[in-house]
């Protein structure tokens, strides 16, 4: 099942070409929170068990006349992996991978959806694409082992990691606003048994840039999980972004970012780079 | 004003040496969400202004009495300064301060209230307690200047920025369960007009370990407001922790920990060392 936000917040299942609306069928109310609608229905898919849907009689949009949103527009946590392909790891120079380094957050607050766009803090700072398979808690996490990890996924999207290359903290320097594009939707986990091996490519004004294997991930989906839940408690509707691959690049004005992921879908926004500043115009600084 | 959450959810007002429960009265609901009663009573502030309060009628406990909990158990966003006291840049030997290094981000997932204890995760890492001041945003704030940033506060708490030394990304080492103590209450933002005056002091097993004056701040509170808020939107309930002075140090099992801030209040949690496992065992480690 695909799930989807559209037209200001009503949440949609993929049925062939088209939208089905189940707001009010899946959440009980007709004004969600700012969490969305699809994060009240995870969390009530939670509580209650799995929800039975009936679709007859349900409004429908054809799915190219909808305006898609971001399936969660303020995740409770949004969790990074940073370093968790070695091709990565190598064109970085990193010594150090996600086994060493932990994970990191980003803001919640830096999400947007599909056909939004990727604005651009900085004039002088590369802003760099990260494409990555997102995975999104659908059961309370903590301390769970590997093998069960995955009972603990309610679905798989897409997730772009955008991040500056700058001197600050990872959680600075990939939290600007906008900086999280998620979608177009939610595939729960029923139509994933493998998460380990989907392919993924992310293309940047029309060339490819990454091309990948979640196969190739240092912690895969469910050691990722596991070893996230020993540090913090992950609950409904959390997101983690699994890690980018080789091929990271920087973003210009106008750049159009598709990251397609076998299985999940394709997510597509843009870049603004007219609002940039130079970065040493940011609030803040202090001559050395 | 000093606000507090009591008795598994209940808002209350700090009058004397009583709480007064105004829970509908400021929220409009006995059933808030798991944001908790206040954080739904600062949303209202900031859609349709301050609220009139009449505490006539109302319900009293006892401070004394009352169980005390986080005022926000899950805030949206939990920022935090790393390295914003010149003496604490000092003793940790560090090249950069938090003008370099912009802002980390802790999961909301490990706030506790007062009167719970901080559990240690590992018996061979330390970890460190952090005392500082706590803001927490009243008005979303986008891009302000630090001379309009103070009108988006709510008000001020006592935060402990709990911190493992390891080699992780900042936003693990500061984010396992327990790790953000938050309390006993709020102070209103009017109580305190100029919060770059206040003396501040943090105990640990009854011997002062901190003790500093938040005028020697590298980034005021203002000037942090201001800096966060140009990198992401900061929300009403979002709670920054503006950083620690000289003199953070290990706990272990059974210690206090005493944070008092000049007219904010006093914030005193347990430590708990008898579930650490060794590093080692972490999940996800690997040979290196």
């Amino acid at each position: 099942m695909r799930l989807a936000l559209f037209n200001k917040g009503r949440l949609g299942i993929v049925d062939g070409d088209d939208l089905v609306d189940v707001t009010e069928q899946l959440t009980g109310t007709s004004t969600p929170s700012a969490a969305g609608a699809l994060h009240q229905h995870i969390e009530t898919v939670a509580r209650d068990g799995a929800v039975q849907i009936d679709l007859t009689g349900c409004a429908r949009v054809p799915l190219d006349e909808a305006a898609l949103e971001a399936p969660l527009p303020r995740p409770g946590k949004v969790v990074g992996a940073p370093v968790n392909y070695l091709d990565h790891k190598a064109e970085m120079e990193y010594t150090t991978s996600v086994a060493d380094l932990g994970v990191f957050l980003k803001a919640n607050s830096s999400v947007i959806g599909p056909g939004q766009d990727i604005v651009l803090p900085y004039t002088d700072k590369r802003t760099d694409q990260e494409g990555e398979l997102g995975v999104v808690i659908g059961r309370t996490a903590s301390n769970v082992d590997a093998t069960d990890a995955l009972d603990h996924v309610f679905g798989y999207t897409c997730v772009l990691d955008i991040t500056v290359r700058s001197g600050e903290d990872r959680s600075t320097r990939k939290s600007f606003d906008t900086f999280t594009p998620i979608g177009p939707w939610i595939v729960t986990a029923d139509e994933i048994p493998d998460p380990g091996s989907l392919d993924l490519r992310c293309d940047v004004g029309g060339a490819t840039r990454q091309r990948t294997n979640t196969a190739d991930l240092i912690f895969g989906v469910a050691e990722l999980i596991a070893y996230t839940s020993s540090v913090m408690t992950l609950h409904p509707g959390d997101v983690i972004a699994t890690g980018t691959p080789a091929g990271v690049g920087p973003l210009s004005h106008g750049d159009r970012v598709v990251l397609e992921i076998d299985r999940v879908g394709r997510l597509e926004v843009g870049v603004d780079g007219s609002r940039a500043t130079p970065y040493e115009q940011r609030p803040g600084r202090r001559d050395r």
